[in-house]
Protein backbone atom coordinates (compact mmCIF):
# COMPACT_ATOMS: atom_id res chain seq x y z
CA UNK A 1 0.00 0.00 0.00
CA UNK A 2 1.21 3.45 -1.14
CA UNK A 3 -0.20 6.21 0.33
CA UNK A 4 -0.82 9.98 0.16
CA UNK A 5 -1.63 11.98 3.54
CA UNK A 6 -3.47 15.03 2.52
CA UNK A 7 -3.61 17.49 5.70
CA UNK A 8 -0.66 18.30 8.13
CA UNK A 9 -3.26 18.72 11.51
CA UNK A 10 -4.02 17.14 14.55
CA UNK A 11 -5.85 14.11 12.88
CA UNK A 12 -3.97 14.01 10.14
CA UNK A 13 -0.61 13.52 12.35
CA UNK A 14 -1.39 11.19 15.04
CA UNK A 15 -2.93 8.88 11.60
CA UNK A 16 0.11 9.34 9.83
CA UNK A 17 2.54 8.34 12.88
CA UNK A 18 0.46 5.52 13.30
CA UNK A 19 -0.09 4.20 10.44
CA UNK A 20 4.04 4.53 9.51
CA UNK A 21 4.70 2.87 12.99
CA UNK A 22 2.50 -0.01 11.57
CA UNK A 23 5.12 -0.53 8.99
CA UNK A 24 2.41 1.41 5.66
CA UNK A 25 4.19 3.41 3.51
CA UNK A 26 3.62 7.04 3.63
CA UNK A 27 4.76 8.41 0.11
CA UNK A 28 3.58 11.87 0.71
CA UNK A 29 2.70 14.58 3.15
CA UNK A 30 1.00 17.36 1.46
CA UNK A 31 -0.34 20.67 3.04
CA UNK A 32 -1.03 24.41 1.75
CA UNK A 33 1.55 25.13 4.69
CA UNK A 34 4.70 23.57 3.53
CA UNK A 35 6.77 23.99 7.04
CA UNK A 36 3.90 21.97 8.49
CA UNK A 37 3.98 19.54 5.40
CA UNK A 38 7.40 19.09 5.98
CA UNK A 39 7.53 19.03 10.20
CA UNK A 40 5.09 15.45 9.48
CA UNK A 41 6.81 14.21 6.42
CA UNK A 42 10.15 14.39 7.99
CA UNK A 43 9.26 12.19 10.67
CA UNK A 44 7.91 9.16 8.22
CA UNK A 45 10.20 9.10 5.58
CA UNK A 46 7.93 11.09 3.33
CA UNK A 47 7.73 13.59 0.48
CA UNK A 48 6.59 16.86 1.33
CA UNK A 49 4.30 19.07 -0.94
CA UNK A 50 2.66 22.20 -0.96
CA UNK A 51 1.08 22.15 -4.45
CA UNK A 52 -1.37 19.65 -4.91
CA UNK A 53 -0.53 19.58 -8.40
CA UNK A 54 2.45 17.62 -7.74
CA UNK A 55 0.72 14.43 -6.18
CA UNK A 56 1.09 11.21 -6.78
CA UNK A 57 -1.89 10.08 -9.08
CA UNK A 58 -0.38 6.41 -8.56
CA UNK A 59 -0.99 5.89 -5.30
CA UNK A 60 -3.28 3.09 -3.45
CA UNK A 61 -4.58 4.96 -0.86
CA UNK A 62 -5.95 8.89 -0.17
CA UNK A 63 -6.62 10.27 3.31
CA UNK A 64 -7.77 13.45 3.60
CA UNK A 65 -7.53 14.79 6.70
CA UNK A 66 -8.49 18.53 6.21
CA UNK A 67 -11.60 20.99 7.88
CA UNK A 68 -14.36 20.22 6.98
CA UNK A 69 -14.90 23.02 4.20
CA UNK A 70 -12.13 21.73 2.67
CA UNK A 71 -12.75 18.22 1.49
CA UNK A 72 -14.92 19.48 -1.47
CA UNK A 73 -12.25 21.46 -3.34
CA UNK A 74 -9.72 18.72 -2.25
CA UNK A 75 -11.74 16.08 -3.82
CA UNK A 76 -12.44 17.77 -7.42
CA UNK A 77 -8.43 18.32 -7.52
CA UNK A 78 -8.41 14.44 -7.20
CA UNK A 79 -10.73 13.61 -9.86
CA UNK A 80 -9.87 10.73 -12.30
CA UNK A 81 -7.30 8.67 -9.43
CA UNK A 82 -7.88 5.63 -9.51
CA UNK A 83 -6.62 4.91 -6.07
CA UNK A 84 -8.80 4.78 -3.09
CA UNK A 85 -9.64 7.80 -1.60
CA UNK A 86 -10.82 8.77 2.06
CA UNK A 87 -11.58 11.27 4.14
CA UNK A 88 -11.35 11.42 7.89
CA UNK A 89 -14.91 13.53 9.25
CA UNK A 90 -17.36 12.46 11.61
CA UNK A 91 -19.86 15.05 9.84
CA UNK A 92 -18.98 14.59 6.48
CA UNK A 93 -20.97 12.40 4.31
CA UNK A 94 -19.13 9.57 1.56
CA UNK A 95 -20.98 11.22 -0.96
CA UNK A 96 -18.67 14.25 -0.47
CA UNK A 97 -16.20 12.05 -1.80
CA UNK A 98 -18.43 9.55 -4.19
CA UNK A 99 -19.75 11.84 -6.48
CA UNK A 100 -16.40 12.99 -7.26
CA UNK A 101 -14.46 10.00 -7.28
CA UNK A 102 -14.60 6.09 -8.31
CA UNK A 103 -13.55 4.36 -5.10
CA UNK A 104 -14.17 6.21 -2.29
CA UNK A 105 -14.51 5.71 1.73
CA UNK A 106 -14.46 7.15 5.23
CA UNK A 107 -11.68 6.18 8.16
CA UNK A 108 -13.13 8.01 11.42
CA UNK A 109 -11.13 7.49 13.96
CA UNK A 110 -13.79 8.33 17.17
CA UNK A 111 -11.24 10.37 19.56
CA UNK A 112 -9.72 13.70 20.74
CA UNK A 113 -6.51 14.57 19.04
CA UNK A 114 -3.70 17.19 20.05
CA UNK A 115 -0.61 16.82 18.21
CA UNK A 116 1.67 17.38 20.54
CA UNK A 117 -0.19 14.20 23.05
CA UNK A 118 0.87 10.77 22.55
CA UNK A 119 -1.89 8.36 21.61
CA UNK A 120 -2.04 4.76 21.79
CA UNK A 121 -3.93 4.29 18.43
CA UNK A 122 -5.04 0.50 20.20
CA UNK A 123 -7.71 1.64 22.12
CA UNK A 124 -9.18 4.09 19.57
CA UNK A 125 -12.32 3.16 17.68
CA UNK A 126 -12.07 3.38 13.96
CA UNK A 127 -14.82 3.85 12.30
CA UNK A 128 -15.35 2.49 8.46
CA UNK A 129 -17.47 3.24 5.14
CA UNK A 130 -16.90 2.98 2.01
CA UNK A 131 -18.07 2.44 -1.94
CA UNK A 132 -18.31 -1.53 -2.11
CA UNK A 133 -17.11 -4.32 -0.80
CA UNK A 134 -13.58 -4.27 -2.01
CA UNK A 135 -12.64 -0.99 -0.91
CA UNK A 136 -14.28 -1.37 2.67
CA UNK A 137 -11.83 -4.53 2.79
CA UNK A 138 -9.12 -2.73 2.34
CA UNK A 139 -10.05 -0.21 4.88
CA UNK A 140 -10.63 -3.17 7.31
CA UNK A 141 -7.44 -4.27 6.73
CA UNK A 142 -5.50 -1.14 7.82
CA UNK A 143 -7.73 -0.46 10.67
CA UNK A 144 -7.28 -3.95 11.78
CA UNK A 145 -3.28 -2.76 12.04
CA UNK A 146 -3.98 0.20 14.19
CA UNK A 147 -6.77 -0.97 16.81
CA UNK A 148 -8.98 -3.84 17.61
CA UNK A 149 -11.84 -1.79 17.74
CA UNK A 150 -12.86 -1.17 13.92
CA UNK A 151 -16.65 -0.51 13.33
CA UNK A 152 -19.05 -0.14 9.94
CA UNK A 153 -20.63 2.99 10.38
CA UNK A 154 -23.00 4.74 7.60
CA UNK A 155 -22.56 8.55 6.92
CA UNK A 156 -25.84 8.40 8.81
CA UNK A 157 -24.50 6.64 12.00
CA UNK A 158 -21.56 8.53 11.76
CA UNK A 159 -23.20 12.04 12.14
CA UNK A 160 -24.67 10.59 15.22
CA UNK A 161 -21.68 9.66 16.97
CA UNK A 162 -20.22 12.87 15.90
CA UNK A 163 -22.87 14.71 17.69
CA UNK A 164 -22.83 12.30 20.42
CA UNK A 165 -18.99 13.21 20.89
CA UNK A 166 -19.42 16.74 21.31
CA UNK A 167 -21.57 16.07 24.42
CA UNK A 168 -19.31 13.34 25.52
CA UNK A 169 -15.96 15.68 24.35
CA UNK A 170 -16.49 19.16 23.98
CA UNK A 171 -18.83 19.89 26.15
CA UNK A 172 -17.48 17.80 29.02
CA UNK A 173 -14.07 19.77 28.04
CA UNK A 174 -15.60 23.59 28.80
CA UNK A 175 -17.05 21.97 31.78
CA UNK A 176 -13.61 21.45 33.02
CA UNK A 177 -12.92 24.79 31.89
CA UNK A 178 -15.86 26.27 34.26
CA UNK A 179 -14.77 24.58 37.14
CA UNK A 180 -11.00 25.60 36.46
CA UNK A 181 -12.60 29.47 36.13
CA UNK A 182 -14.27 29.17 39.53
CA UNK A 183 -11.30 28.15 41.15
CA UNK A 184 -9.09 30.18 39.93
CA UNK A 185 -11.20 32.72 40.79
CA UNK A 186 -11.37 32.01 44.08
CA UNK A 187 -7.20 31.97 44.34
CA UNK A 188 -7.35 28.29 44.07
CA UNK A 189 -5.50 25.77 42.22
CA UNK A 190 -7.08 23.77 39.41
CA UNK A 191 -4.96 21.16 40.43
CA UNK A 192 -7.05 19.99 43.35
CA UNK A 193 -9.84 18.86 41.26
CA UNK A 194 -8.04 16.91 38.74
CA UNK A 195 -8.72 13.72 40.79
CA UNK A 196 -12.64 13.61 40.61
CA UNK A 197 -12.19 14.45 36.78
CA UNK A 198 -10.47 11.23 36.49
CA UNK A 199 -13.04 9.27 38.67
CA UNK A 200 -15.70 10.93 36.93
CA UNK A 201 -14.67 9.93 34.01
CA UNK A 202 -13.09 6.53 35.32
CA UNK A 203 -16.73 5.35 36.46
CA UNK A 204 -18.49 5.68 33.42
CA UNK A 205 -16.15 2.70 32.25
CA UNK A 206 -18.35 0.56 34.36
CA UNK A 207 -21.31 2.26 35.19
CA UNK A 208 -24.06 3.65 33.52
CA UNK A 209 -24.07 7.85 33.63
CA UNK A 210 -27.65 7.78 35.35
CA UNK A 211 -26.82 5.15 37.89
CA UNK A 212 -23.92 7.37 39.12
CA UNK A 213 -25.25 11.25 38.46
CA UNK A 214 -24.70 12.63 42.05
CA UNK A 215 -25.14 16.23 43.06
CA UNK A 216 -27.47 19.21 44.33
CA UNK A 217 -29.79 18.46 41.08
CA UNK A 218 -30.40 14.96 41.46
CA UNK A 219 -30.75 15.05 45.31
CA UNK A 220 -33.56 17.84 44.36
CA UNK A 221 -31.20 19.64 47.13
CA UNK A 222 -32.67 23.50 46.28
CA UNK A 223 -30.69 25.28 49.14
CA UNK A 224 -27.55 24.11 47.74
CA UNK A 225 -28.65 25.14 44.49
CA UNK A 226 -29.48 28.43 45.41
CA UNK A 227 -26.56 28.74 47.40
CA UNK A 228 -24.32 28.06 44.37
CA UNK A 229 -26.02 30.52 42.00
CA UNK A 230 -25.99 33.04 44.52
CA UNK A 231 -22.06 32.54 44.71
CA UNK A 232 -22.18 32.87 40.69
CA UNK A 233 -23.41 36.01 40.56
CA UNK A 234 -20.37 37.63 39.32
CA UNK A 235 -20.59 35.24 36.35
CA UNK A 236 -23.97 35.32 34.68
CA UNK A 237 -22.88 32.54 32.12
CA UNK A 238 -22.11 30.13 34.48
CA UNK A 239 -25.07 30.91 36.36
CA UNK A 240 -27.13 30.46 33.19
CA UNK A 241 -25.53 27.38 32.19
CA UNK A 242 -25.81 25.69 36.29
CA UNK A 243 -29.93 26.78 35.81
CA UNK A 244 -30.08 24.87 32.28
CA UNK A 245 -27.96 21.71 33.58
CA UNK A 246 -29.80 21.49 36.83
CA UNK A 247 -33.29 21.38 35.44
CA UNK A 248 -32.05 19.00 33.23
CA UNK A 249 -30.57 16.51 35.72
CA UNK A 250 -33.94 16.93 37.67
CA UNK A 251 -36.14 16.11 34.98
CA UNK A 252 -34.18 13.15 33.49
CA UNK A 253 -34.32 11.62 37.30
CA UNK A 254 -37.90 12.55 38.13
CA UNK B 1 -8.27 7.13 68.41
CA UNK B 2 -11.91 5.81 68.84
CA UNK B 3 -13.89 6.93 65.96
CA UNK B 4 -17.51 6.78 66.13
CA UNK B 5 -18.69 6.52 62.45
CA UNK B 6 -22.29 8.54 62.25
CA UNK B 7 -23.58 8.17 58.67
CA UNK B 8 -23.58 4.89 56.10
CA UNK B 9 -24.17 6.03 52.83
CA UNK B 10 -21.29 6.54 50.00
CA UNK B 11 -18.91 8.80 51.48
CA UNK B 12 -19.47 6.82 54.86
CA UNK B 13 -18.58 3.96 53.82
CA UNK B 14 -15.59 4.83 51.70
CA UNK B 15 -13.96 6.77 55.06
CA UNK B 16 -14.50 4.14 57.48
CA UNK B 17 -13.48 1.69 54.97
CA UNK B 18 -10.17 3.45 54.76
CA UNK B 19 -9.46 4.74 57.86
CA UNK B 20 -10.28 0.69 59.02
CA UNK B 21 -7.55 -0.27 56.41
CA UNK B 22 -5.29 2.26 57.95
CA UNK B 23 -5.16 0.73 61.38
CA UNK B 24 -7.30 3.62 63.04
CA UNK B 25 -10.25 1.75 65.55
CA UNK B 26 -14.08 2.20 64.67
CA UNK B 27 -16.07 1.81 67.69
CA UNK B 28 -19.29 2.54 66.50
CA UNK B 29 -21.69 2.80 62.77
CA UNK B 30 -24.64 5.05 63.88
CA UNK B 31 -27.45 4.80 60.99
CA UNK B 32 -31.12 5.38 61.62
CA UNK B 33 -31.67 2.29 59.47
CA UNK B 34 -30.17 -0.50 61.02
CA UNK B 35 -29.46 -2.64 58.34
CA UNK B 36 -26.95 -0.47 57.26
CA UNK B 37 -25.35 0.32 60.33
CA UNK B 38 -24.89 -3.27 61.02
CA UNK B 39 -23.51 -3.92 57.05
CA UNK B 40 -20.88 -1.35 57.66
CA UNK B 41 -20.13 -2.17 61.38
CA UNK B 42 -19.90 -5.90 60.20
CA UNK B 43 -16.77 -4.68 57.48
CA UNK B 44 -15.13 -3.08 60.34
CA UNK B 45 -15.50 -5.08 63.44
CA UNK B 46 -17.77 -2.45 64.91
CA UNK B 47 -20.78 -1.59 66.94
CA UNK B 48 -23.95 -0.97 65.31
CA UNK B 49 -26.61 1.16 66.47
CA UNK B 50 -29.80 2.80 64.98
CA UNK B 51 -30.26 4.91 68.33
CA UNK B 52 -28.29 7.86 68.46
CA UNK B 53 -28.90 7.96 72.55
CA UNK B 54 -26.64 4.68 72.78
CA UNK B 55 -23.37 6.55 71.38
CA UNK B 56 -20.44 6.42 72.87
CA UNK B 57 -19.65 9.69 74.64
CA UNK B 58 -16.18 9.43 75.37
CA UNK B 59 -14.39 8.53 71.76
CA UNK B 60 -11.66 10.72 70.32
CA UNK B 61 -13.33 11.58 66.80
CA UNK B 62 -16.92 11.45 65.68
CA UNK B 63 -17.49 11.87 61.73
CA UNK B 64 -20.82 12.88 60.34
CA UNK B 65 -20.91 11.77 56.97
CA UNK B 66 -24.95 11.92 56.40
CA UNK B 67 -27.11 14.41 54.25
CA UNK B 68 -26.14 18.40 54.37
CA UNK B 69 -29.48 18.72 56.31
CA UNK B 70 -29.60 15.98 59.12
CA UNK B 71 -26.07 17.51 60.01
CA UNK B 72 -27.58 20.03 62.23
CA UNK B 73 -29.69 17.95 64.58
CA UNK B 74 -27.14 15.31 64.85
CA UNK B 75 -24.84 18.34 65.74
CA UNK B 76 -27.20 19.08 68.51
CA UNK B 77 -27.33 15.38 69.88
CA UNK B 78 -23.68 15.55 70.51
CA UNK B 79 -23.98 18.70 72.64
CA UNK B 80 -21.46 17.84 75.52
CA UNK B 81 -19.01 16.15 74.04
CA UNK B 82 -15.21 16.47 74.62
CA UNK B 83 -14.06 14.84 71.80
CA UNK B 84 -13.48 16.40 68.18
CA UNK B 85 -16.91 16.36 65.90
CA UNK B 86 -16.06 16.54 62.21
CA UNK B 87 -18.60 16.93 59.41
CA UNK B 88 -17.51 15.53 55.50
CA UNK B 89 -20.08 17.82 53.68
CA UNK B 90 -18.51 20.64 50.92
CA UNK B 91 -21.38 22.88 51.25
CA UNK B 92 -21.58 23.08 54.91
CA UNK B 93 -20.05 25.88 57.39
CA UNK B 94 -17.93 24.89 60.06
CA UNK B 95 -20.33 26.80 61.75
CA UNK B 96 -22.49 24.35 61.90
CA UNK B 97 -20.91 22.31 64.49
CA UNK B 98 -18.71 25.24 66.13
CA UNK B 99 -21.73 26.37 67.46
CA UNK B 100 -23.00 23.78 69.29
CA UNK B 101 -19.66 21.50 70.09
CA UNK B 102 -16.46 22.61 71.46
CA UNK B 103 -14.01 21.03 69.24
CA UNK B 104 -15.12 20.90 65.73
CA UNK B 105 -14.13 20.23 62.45
CA UNK B 106 -14.08 19.49 58.75
CA UNK B 107 -12.80 16.62 57.21
CA UNK B 108 -14.24 16.65 53.19
CA UNK B 109 -13.05 14.24 51.06
CA UNK B 110 -12.64 16.01 47.21
CA UNK B 111 -13.90 12.84 45.57
CA UNK B 112 -17.29 11.41 43.80
CA UNK B 113 -18.30 8.37 46.02
CA UNK B 114 -20.02 4.95 44.75
CA UNK B 115 -20.83 2.56 47.20
CA UNK B 116 -20.43 -0.17 44.77
CA UNK B 117 -16.72 0.78 43.21
CA UNK B 118 -13.69 0.42 45.31
CA UNK B 119 -11.93 3.75 45.33
CA UNK B 120 -8.16 4.06 46.01
CA UNK B 121 -8.19 6.76 48.84
CA UNK B 122 -4.01 7.78 48.27
CA UNK B 123 -5.05 9.85 45.20
CA UNK B 124 -8.26 11.74 46.73
CA UNK B 125 -7.69 15.23 48.40
CA UNK B 126 -8.87 15.63 51.88
CA UNK B 127 -10.00 19.36 52.63
CA UNK B 128 -9.27 19.80 56.17
CA UNK B 129 -10.82 22.87 58.64
CA UNK B 130 -11.10 22.81 62.64
CA UNK B 131 -11.95 25.28 65.31
CA UNK B 132 -8.12 25.62 66.46
CA UNK B 133 -4.64 23.67 65.52
CA UNK B 134 -4.43 21.25 68.39
CA UNK B 135 -7.73 19.99 66.69
CA UNK B 136 -6.71 20.36 63.36
CA UNK B 137 -3.58 18.26 64.16
CA UNK B 138 -5.33 15.65 64.94
CA UNK B 139 -6.90 15.61 61.58
CA UNK B 140 -4.36 16.18 59.41
CA UNK B 141 -2.57 13.33 61.15
CA UNK B 142 -5.49 11.24 60.51
CA UNK B 143 -5.97 12.16 56.40
CA UNK B 144 -2.17 12.10 56.00
CA UNK B 145 -2.78 8.09 56.71
CA UNK B 146 -5.01 8.07 53.84
CA UNK B 147 -3.77 10.61 51.16
CA UNK B 148 -0.81 12.42 50.76
CA UNK B 149 -3.04 15.45 49.33
CA UNK B 150 -3.99 17.17 52.80
CA UNK B 151 -5.57 20.46 52.18
CA UNK B 152 -6.19 22.77 54.78
CA UNK B 153 -8.92 24.91 53.26
CA UNK B 154 -12.10 27.09 54.96
CA UNK B 155 -15.98 27.04 54.95
CA UNK B 156 -15.90 29.38 52.15
CA UNK B 157 -13.24 28.24 50.11
CA UNK B 158 -14.55 24.92 50.44
CA UNK B 159 -17.83 26.06 49.19
CA UNK B 160 -16.27 26.99 45.88
CA UNK B 161 -14.66 23.77 45.52
CA UNK B 162 -18.05 22.11 45.59
CA UNK B 163 -19.52 24.30 43.21
CA UNK B 164 -16.37 23.53 41.00
CA UNK B 165 -17.36 20.01 41.47
CA UNK B 166 -20.52 20.12 40.02
CA UNK B 167 -19.27 21.61 36.99
CA UNK B 168 -16.40 18.83 37.14
CA UNK B 169 -18.28 16.05 38.21
CA UNK B 170 -22.19 16.38 38.44
CA UNK B 171 -23.01 18.16 34.94
CA UNK B 172 -19.53 16.53 33.32
CA UNK B 173 -21.32 12.80 34.25
CA UNK B 174 -25.00 14.90 32.86
CA UNK B 175 -23.33 15.21 29.56
CA UNK B 176 -22.29 11.79 29.69
CA UNK B 177 -25.91 10.74 29.95
CA UNK B 178 -26.63 13.09 26.86
CA UNK B 179 -24.19 11.61 24.74
CA UNK B 180 -25.79 7.94 25.89
CA UNK B 181 -29.33 9.08 25.13
CA UNK B 182 -28.44 10.57 21.71
CA UNK B 183 -26.49 6.88 20.99
CA UNK B 184 -29.12 4.68 22.22
CA UNK B 185 -32.12 6.75 20.08
CA UNK B 186 -30.30 5.43 17.11
CA UNK B 187 -29.22 1.98 17.66
CA UNK B 188 -25.56 2.72 18.45
CA UNK B 189 -23.82 1.51 21.52
CA UNK B 190 -22.62 3.73 24.10
CA UNK B 191 -19.06 1.73 24.55
CA UNK B 192 -18.34 3.28 21.49
CA UNK B 193 -17.56 6.74 22.82
CA UNK B 194 -15.91 5.53 26.02
CA UNK B 195 -12.40 5.71 25.20
CA UNK B 196 -12.65 9.61 23.82
CA UNK B 197 -14.46 10.21 27.36
CA UNK B 198 -11.41 8.65 29.06
CA UNK B 199 -9.08 10.34 26.91
CA UNK B 200 -11.15 13.56 27.42
CA UNK B 201 -10.31 13.48 30.99
CA UNK B 202 -6.68 12.06 30.94
CA UNK B 203 -5.54 15.65 28.97
CA UNK B 204 -7.05 17.52 31.56
CA UNK B 205 -3.99 16.21 33.89
CA UNK B 206 -1.33 17.79 31.37
CA UNK B 207 -3.71 20.54 29.59
CA UNK B 208 -5.24 23.49 30.51
CA UNK B 209 -9.22 22.88 29.11
CA UNK B 210 -8.86 26.44 27.21
CA UNK B 211 -6.09 25.14 25.24
CA UNK B 212 -7.73 21.83 24.47
CA UNK B 213 -10.91 22.86 23.38
CA UNK B 214 -11.94 21.21 20.37
CA UNK B 215 -15.31 20.80 17.82
CA UNK B 216 -17.64 22.93 15.96
CA UNK B 217 -18.44 25.47 18.46
CA UNK B 218 -14.45 26.59 18.96
CA UNK B 219 -14.00 26.71 15.28
CA UNK B 220 -17.17 28.64 14.94
CA UNK B 221 -18.69 25.89 12.19
CA UNK B 222 -22.16 26.92 12.15
CA UNK B 223 -22.42 24.90 9.36
CA UNK B 224 -21.89 21.49 11.62
CA UNK B 225 -23.63 23.42 14.69
CA UNK B 226 -26.97 24.14 12.51
CA UNK B 227 -27.01 20.28 11.36
CA UNK B 228 -26.38 18.85 15.06
CA UNK B 229 -29.47 21.23 16.16
CA UNK B 230 -31.50 19.73 13.59
CA UNK B 231 -30.30 16.19 14.49
CA UNK B 232 -31.61 17.16 17.52
CA UNK B 233 -35.13 18.41 17.06
CA UNK B 234 -36.69 15.48 18.97
CA UNK B 235 -35.03 16.08 21.75
CA UNK B 236 -35.41 19.84 22.58
CA UNK B 237 -34.00 19.70 26.20
CA UNK B 238 -30.71 18.53 24.45
CA UNK B 239 -31.44 21.30 22.10
CA UNK B 240 -31.16 23.93 24.50
CA UNK B 241 -28.31 22.59 26.01
CA UNK B 242 -26.40 22.80 22.61
CA UNK B 243 -27.07 25.91 22.06
CA UNK B 244 -26.01 27.58 25.31
CA UNK B 245 -22.89 25.82 25.65
CA UNK B 246 -22.07 26.18 21.91
CA UNK B 247 -22.62 29.92 22.35
CA UNK B 248 -20.55 29.74 25.76
CA UNK B 249 -17.46 28.22 24.14
CA UNK B 250 -17.45 30.72 21.38
CA UNK B 251 -18.09 33.50 23.70
CA UNK B 252 -14.87 31.79 25.97
CA UNK B 253 -12.82 31.54 23.02
CA UNK B 254 -13.21 34.98 21.40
Amino acid sequence: MRIVVLGSGNVATHLALALNAAGEEIVQVFSLNLNHAEALAKKIQAEAINNISKINRLADLYIISVKDDAINSIASELRGIEGLVVHTSGSTDIKILSSELKNAGVFYPLQTFSKSKALDFGNIPICLEATDEKQLDILKNIAQKLSPKVYLIDSQKRRVLHLAAVFACNFTNHMYYMSKQILVNNNLDFDIIKPLITETADKILNYSPENVQTGPAVRNDDTTINRHLNMLADLPELQEIYTTLSNSIKLSHK
